[in-house]
C-alpha cells in the first residue's frame, strides 16, 4: 500500500515555487509514495506541468482558499481559517486521507491546529518540536525546540520517552542515549526543574545518560537532547546564526583578492564536501511529537531541496511506524513503572 | 600610576606554565601595568626566570600555599580554601593592592568567593558573568552567563543597565542597544519573565531595542544581550561546541588526500585570516559584573595568547573606569526613574 502526504503548499517563505517541485524531487525518489498537494489551484498549475508525467500521476490537488499568515496569531489562525491549505492537510491526516502532514508555515499555528485536530497520545500532555541535527559523530535529535516555553520535570521526562523511542524507530537502535540539557554535567548543577526531570528520567526506562551542556550537543554525547522549548530554541538559533557567521566569513575571506580567490577555486571540492557534511538543508524537517497523526515542521526558508528533505521525513517516520511504538511504549511504561509505584507507595 | 593586576597562577587546566607567560607578554604590551602573580612560588622560579629583566621588574610574587580544584564545591572552597592563590588574589582587590583580579578558576568558587569578600555594588542584587563575543557587525557584550540560573525580571533589568554602561566605558558608545534573549522578536513572545524584564528594560533608560533570537546575537543585532544564565550558559556553550565542529570538520575535509592538502597550502592565509578573524582565544577572558571590584575569569583551558588577551581585559576594564560608571550610572536611575515612580505611585 502507498503512503500518501499531504503538503500544505502555500506555507513556508516561497510558497507554491518550492512546494510543488519538492513534491516532485521526492516522488521521483519513493516510487510508492503519493502526495496530496492543499492550496490554492490556480497557483499550482503551471508548476505542475513542468513534472514527469509519471510522478504527475502520484499528484493530487485539493483547492484551498485561505492561507494562514506566517505572524497570524495560532489562536486566530485556528478560529477563522478552517479552509486554509494549512488546516486541510491537518484534516486529511485526522481522516485517514494521507499518513503524515508537512508544512514551512506559522509555527504556532501548525502546533495549534494540529494538537486541536489530531489530539495527544494517551500519556502525553503537550507536543514537542524535535529536529535532528549533525554531531561529530553522525546526528542528535533534539527537543523541544520552542512548542513549550514553561515545561514541567514530566514534560521534560515524556519528552525523553518519545526522543528515545523516535531515535529507536527511525535509527534503529536498541537503547538511544537520553541527554538533559543543563549548565554542567554535574547532578548538583541546574535548577531545581532539571533536577527532577533528571530524577524522573533515571526512573522511565530510558538509557538515560545524565546531563550535558550545549557543546555536549555536536560532540555527540547523547543521540537524544531534551530541554524546554525556550532553552532549545535559543540554543538552535544560536547554532544557526553562527553556522552563518562563519560561513559568511570564509566566504568573504576567499573572496579577498585575486590569489585568495583563486585558491578558492581550486579548495572547491573541499569546499563543497565540507558544506555538504554540514549542509543544514539536509537535517530540515522537525516533528511535532506527541500527537496522534505524523505532523512535520519545514524551516520556513527552505528551498526545493530541503523540503524534499522534509516530506522524505514525513515519509520515514510514517513507514517506521513511530507513532504506534511510542503509544506502545507509554503503555509499558504505565503498567511497568508508574503503576507498580503508585502501588507501592499506596502500600508505603 | 600604574595598574596592578592580581592573577591567580593556579587556576585553569595548565596553571603556571600558562599564566606566567601570559602575564609576561601582556606586560610587554602594557609598560605602565604591574601584575602580582598569586600561587605556589616554587612552580613559578623557573618559568619567571624566562622572562626578560624589564618584565619581571614589573612582577610581584605572593606564595600562597592552597589551591581551589577545579570541581570543588564552591561553598567548601569559600569556607576552606582562605589561604588559595584565587582567595589571596581577591583579597588584593579587596585591600586595594590590586585595581583588579584575574583567575582560570572553579567558575562557582570565584563568583561566591569574589562575592563574599568585595561584596555587591549598591542597588545591584546578583553579579552576571559577562563575556565578548564576535559577531557579523563587530562584536556583542552577552550577560549574565551562568552566574544566575534563576533570575527575576527585576535581575534581567539590572544586567542591561550593567551591560549597556560596561559597553559605553569599554567602546567609548553613547547609548548601546540592549537586547533580550527571546524566542521570538515579536513583545507577544516568551515567558512571562521575559516579557516583564522587557517592560522594566523600557523604563530603564537603557536603549532597549527588544527582543532577539538566538542568530540575532552574531547577526549583531544588539551590543549588548541580556538574558538568564541558564539560558546563557546552554547559547554560549552551543556556540562554543558549533565552531569547533565546523573547525574539524573543514581541517578534516583539507586534510583529505593528497590534492586537498595541496589546495590548503595555497588556501593557508585565507584559512589564517579566517581563524583570526574568529577566534574564541581573542575574545577571552569574561567579566564578574555588579561586584565592588574587577575580578575576570579565563577560560580554563585558555593558552598563553588567550590568557594574556583575558588580563588585557582587567586592564581595559579598570583603566576605563567601568565600575565608577557602574555605580553613578546606578545612582541617577534611582533619583531620576525608580524614585519618582514610586513617590508617583504613592500619590496616585
Amino acid at each position: 500500500m502507498s503512503i500518501h502526504i499531504a503538503v500544505d503548499c502555500m506555507g513556508g517563505d516561497h510558497g507554491p515555487a518550492v512546494t510543488v517541485p519538492a513534491a516532485g524531487a521526492f516522488l521521483k525518489n519513493h516510487p510508492d509514495a503519493r502526495v496530496v498537494l492543499v492550496g490554492q489551484e490556480a497557483e499550482m498549475t503551471s508548476l505542475l506541468e513542468k513534472l514527469p508525467d509519471d510522478t504527475r500521476a502520484r499528484i493530487q490537488v485539493r483547492h484551498t482558499a485561505e492561507v494562514v499568515g506566517m505572524d497570524e496569531a495560532p489562536a486566530m489562525a485556528l478560529k477563522n481559517k478552517k479552509d486554509s491549505s494549512m488546516r486541510v492537510a491537518i484534516n486529511l491526516v485526522k481522516t485517514g486521507e494521507a499518513a503524515a502532514c508537512i508544512s514551512a508555515g506559522n509555527t504556532g499555528a501548525l502546533m495549534a491546529t494540529a494538537r486541536f485536530v489530531l489530539k495527544m497520545l494517551p500519556g502525553i500532555d503537550r507536543p514537542a518540536i524535535c529536529a535532528v541535527m549533525p554531531t561529530m559523530r553522525g546526528q542528535v535529535y533534539m527537543l523541544d525546540l520552542g512548542a513549550n516555553i514553561d515545561c514541567s520535570a514530566d514534560h521534560l521526562v515524556q519528552f525523553g520517552i518519545m526522543g528515545s523511542v523516535l531515535v529507536s524507530a527511525l535509527e534503529h537502535r536498541e537503547a538511544p542515549n537520553v541527554g538533559l540539557l543543563n549548565i554542567g554535567e554535574e547532578a548538583i548543577k541546574g535548577t531545581s526543574l532539571v533536577k527532577e526531570a533528571a530524577a524522573g528520567l533515571k526512573e522511565s526506562g530510558v538509557n538515560f545518560s545524565g546531563n550535558i551542556e550545549g557543546d555536549g550537543i555536536f560532540k555527540g554525547e547523547a543521540d537524544v537532547v531534551v530541554c524546554d522549548g525556550f532553552v532549545g530554541n535559543v540554543s538552535l538559533k544560536t547554532a544557526e546564526g553562527l553556522a552563518q557567521m562563519m560561513s559568511t566569513t570564509l566566504r568573504e575571506e576567499f573572496g579577498r583578492g585575486l590569489l585568495s580567490r583563486l585558491s578558492a577555486l581550486l579548495a572547491l571540492p573541499v569546499l563543497r564536501r565540507f558544506k555538504r557534511r554540514l549542509d543544514h538543508r539536509a537535517f530540515n524537517g522537525a516533528i511535532l511529537i506527541g500527537l496522534r497523526g505524523v505532523t512535520i515542521k519545514s524551516h520556513g526558508s527552505a528551498d526545493v531541496f530541503g523540503f524534499e528533505q522534509a516530506i522524505a521525513r514525513a515519509y520515514e517516520t510514517v513507514s517506521s511506524d513511530v507513532l504506534q511504538r511510542i503509544s506502545e511504549r507509554l503503555h509499558e511504561l504505565h503498567r511497568d513503572v508508574l503503576q507498580p509505584r503508585v502501588k507501592q507507595q499506596a502500600n508505603g
